[in-house]
């Protein structure tokens, strides 16, 4: 059975962390994903480079990626702008966001949830009437690091929204990794009553070690399609253990463990892996990537 | 519902530790841990000291246990000689250990699978006898460094064999890491074939950050009772990713969050991780325990 890996490290992964990498060496990291298989990355984000200056080469990048048959390339985008921005590097796909808890909506995207839903519709219309795939991305399912525990009720509405606006895929995010696989059981079972598992993905931050377990949990639940960062990129640089985005190499050999396809070369990815610590100058926390460079010696 | 937690952090995890640790901060962690709620410490190992220098001071360590009602203490014996050295620093309890594989077992034990039962077998027999409680270990059981695959047999028969001697109850070890949620359902859907599912616990390490999905799943297949190191004590301190058994932390996180009980306070037990972090001089594995850090600021 086949999964869909969508690698989020160029945008989610880069978009925590301190360093500044440079546009090159983002394209050299994409080159290897790509390489390695991944069909789907995120590239960067089109939001105003003020609020993410690591990200503020978005244009360069995306105009750079190596077109491959199959391999699609995505992009954030806050709004009509930002739309218009992707567009015009020649991207075909964008990711709208929002989320579910009211208070970390209002400090993200400084709007309230009612106040998004139109600013997405419009955005998400135009790309559809552009032709472009529009991804849908809600945050702060599992839990909001200022309103603590986040209602279903709120989370299957953002997410009824955003596929009734045309997204042909909600990403359901852990966004501070709270999650453990009963609430992920929870949720998934919740959402499933009103769209369909082939348009939901789970996005699991790892921060306190849950996140694979989610995975197993939300594979159980049917779901087939997960965001992942190549290293687990993200994670405070201060703090070796503590992650961000579920690492692509630990993902990728539980999937391959359990049984899926994802058309990824476990070797490639882990040496795209060794690739990007190399540029950031510290370890990354994948595990299976430290287990690949340590039996390297 | 109720798991027992089992703290093999003193003996597991210090054993793969580069560092010595001073014996008054091994007796300290030890102390916190219990003050956090843990029940079952296994504090040290009584095999030949040349083997494993860090956990020389076996009898100074247990002679210092703090003793309180409802905690339990074992350490690793490897025959008689072992056992006579464990009761003579007043362990009530001791734990027996071997592979499923072969090769594993002769590197490790210096004899045959066949070989090593009848020394299990005396050392069991001597220790009930004495009045004393014995756990057993089965180690390389999803898999052996050296072959690869191990076979579901073995893992059985060699399980089979401990509960006949007379352990109350066998730990199934995933020692190096390589086990998937997948194959935990298999191997555990057939060890309890023989064996209850009360007389077997998970011992898994991290090293391919499967381990708390490894968990998650032989709670499905039963299993309440898991062994865990504070802070994952354990990993190699040249790759900060590469953990060695899963955190007690991080372990306890899933439990409390999948609605468990342990009797372990969270708070206190990553106040006990940021000590023997402190004592190690570098960042642990933790996840949890480094989003407490980090968010302590």
């Amino acid at each position: 059975m086949q999964v869909q890996v969508v690698e989020v490290g160029p945008r989610d992964g880069l978009q925590n962390e301190k360093e500044m990498i440079p546009t090159e060496g983002k394209i050299r990291l994409i080159e290897r994903l790509v390489e390695a298989g991944l069909q789907r990355v995120e590239a960067s984000s089109f939001v105003n480079p003020r609020w993410i200056p690591q990200l503020a080469d978005a244009a360069e990048v995306c105009r750079a990626l190596p077109q491959l048959p199959g391999v699609r390339y995505s992009a954030l985008v806050p709004n009509l702008k930002g739309l218009e921005r992707a567009r015009e590097c020649g991207l075909t796909e964008v990711a709208v966001f929002m989320s579910a808890s009211e208070t970390h909506n209002l400090k993200n995207i400084n709007k309230t949830i009612a106040e998004t839903f139109p600013v997405l519709r419009e955005t998400t219309r135009e790309a559809l009437a552009l032709g472009m795939r529009v991804r849908g991305y809600v945050s702060t399912v599992f839990g909001c690091p200022y309103e603590g525990e986040v209602s279903l009720d709120s989370s299957r509405r953002v997410t009824e929204e955003l596929v009734a606006m045309g997204v042909y895929e909600v990403s359901i995010g852990d966004t501070i990794g709270v999650a453990t696989p009963r609430q992920v059981h929870e949720v998934f079972a919740a959402l499933v009553k009103d769209v369909t598992t082939e348009r939901l993905a789970g996005h699991f931050h790892d921060t306190r070690g849950t996140g694979l377990a989610n995975v197993a949990a939300a594979l159980e639940e049917g779901i087939r399609t997960f965001d992942s960062s190549i290293g687990g990129l993200g994670g405070c640089p201060y703090a070796p253990g503590a992650a961000g985005n579920i690492s692509t190499e630990d993902l990728v050999y539980l999937l391959h463990g359990m049984g899926y396809q994802t058309g990824i070369d476990l070797v490639k990815l882990t040496e795209a892996g060794a690739y990007m610590q190399e540029l950031l100058g510290r370890p990354l926390p994948s595990k299976v990537l430290q287990a690949a460079l340590a039996q390297k010696g």
